[in-house]
């Protein structure tokens, strides 16, 4: 599972949304994005529950965090919840993002189709291999050059990049993550298999891969032990 | 957030544990280990909590749930919590993956340290580009070379392997997703930007790379709103 480090928002709510509910919402808005693509006007909040893999009575409460109650028998408006839930994400505005490491997976997040059309545009690839400094990578439908990671500081500074993501080594996270925080960053998605020190203000997310195996197994290794008890019985 | 795309397991509990509960466990065995080659031999409930980013009391009782309750005063075993949640997860024995889609993220997964060293072995490539076809790629000092996905009935049957690794395009994901299950495949990680349909008994988890810069620029935003409201005050 990807971990905000910092503790407080594991407990703590932030402008009254609690964290959990925050970690939905672009769920709900993915689904309201195709209902409203097939030109649904009104959705009950059993149907975009279904569509989000939740519960209706969770659905809910979490929207009733951002003031949105629905009309009974009616449900809700999608093109007005869909602009509530974009405002509360921050999705009204482009955010520039900045990565760091251009290896295989920073060559997949580079690439990542979803990133451009939520509203976020890589500003800058950033790696300190010479053989990948000053190679062009096609990031939605631009060039984008990989700079030496040493010019982190001007591009930042030029862009307003506040969101940096970290998908170097294991060895030269830490050192990058005090670099983008050095310069204005102050959001991180780490890739890295490692706990990034920040101070606090800065923002971290860590997206452990293994995690989400190690969760699989556990319902795998649940099933087998299912199996076993119904053979034996 | 990646989700599990069964509903019931949102709101209900395998095996007396609680998903959210689940989902915190390799974050406590990665802090685990980390204290194990320290040689710690006792943690205090609020040591390790704190190592893992959760409060003490939710950190007792996501243990309780494994019959792990510490003693008062003196802590936690560190290598017997080691084994219990390991046993919990399913560590204890290894698990064979294939990974289906071998472009970059394909080869950033296959290439991922974290996943050889918690158990879980690449034993198949797969992908359908006759220019990918062939390829050795090292996954764990060992070659494995991509094969064309016609031919993971095969793979998956002479391994057993359980868990399948989606990285295609969005285009092909519910055809790969359909032939995994349809060979024997019982657990899917799908980092396609596609919601999966599954037969009643698989899991499904979605990585979605962008929710999490969508989360992030959250946290951005309730900033700058609080700077403009400090600057306006």
């Amino acid at each position: 599972m990807p971990v905000s480090q910092a503790p407080k928002s594991h407990v703590g709510a932030r402008g009254g949304i609690p964290d959990a509910t925050v970690s939905r919402l672009p769920m709900y808005h993915r689904s309201l994005v195709a209902l409203s693509n097939r030109g649904t006007i009104l959705v009950s909040s059993e149907e975009l529950a279904d569509a989000a893999g939740v519960s209706s009575a969770k659905l809910r409460k979490d929207l009733s965090f951002l003031g949105s109650y629905g009309t009974r028998g009616v449900g809700y408006e999608v093109e007005f919840l869909l602009y509530q839930i974009a405002r509360a994400l921050g999705l009204t505005q482009e955010w520039s993002v900045v990565i760091v490491g251009v290896g295989n997976l920073g060559h997949a997040l580079a690439g990542y189709p979803g990133f451009a059309s939520r509203g976020f545009k890589v500003v800058g690839l950033f790696d300190a291999d010479p053989a990948l400094i000053g190679e062009e990578v096609t990031v939605a439908g631009r060039a984008v050059v990989v700079r030496d990671v040493k010019e982190l500081a001007q591009t930042v500074r030029s862009t307003g990049a506040s969101i940096g993501v970290i998908a170097t080594p294991e060895a030269s996270a830490q050192q990058v993550c005090n670099s983008l925080v050095a310069h204005g960053v102050t959001s991180i998605l780490n890739f890295a298999t490692v706990l990034l020190e920040v101070p606090e203000g800065v923002h971290v997310r860590r997206v452990d891969l293994a995690t989400e195996l190690q969760i699989l197994a556990f319902h795998e290794q649940r099933k087998s032990q299912m199996v076993l008890a119904q053979e034996t019985a």
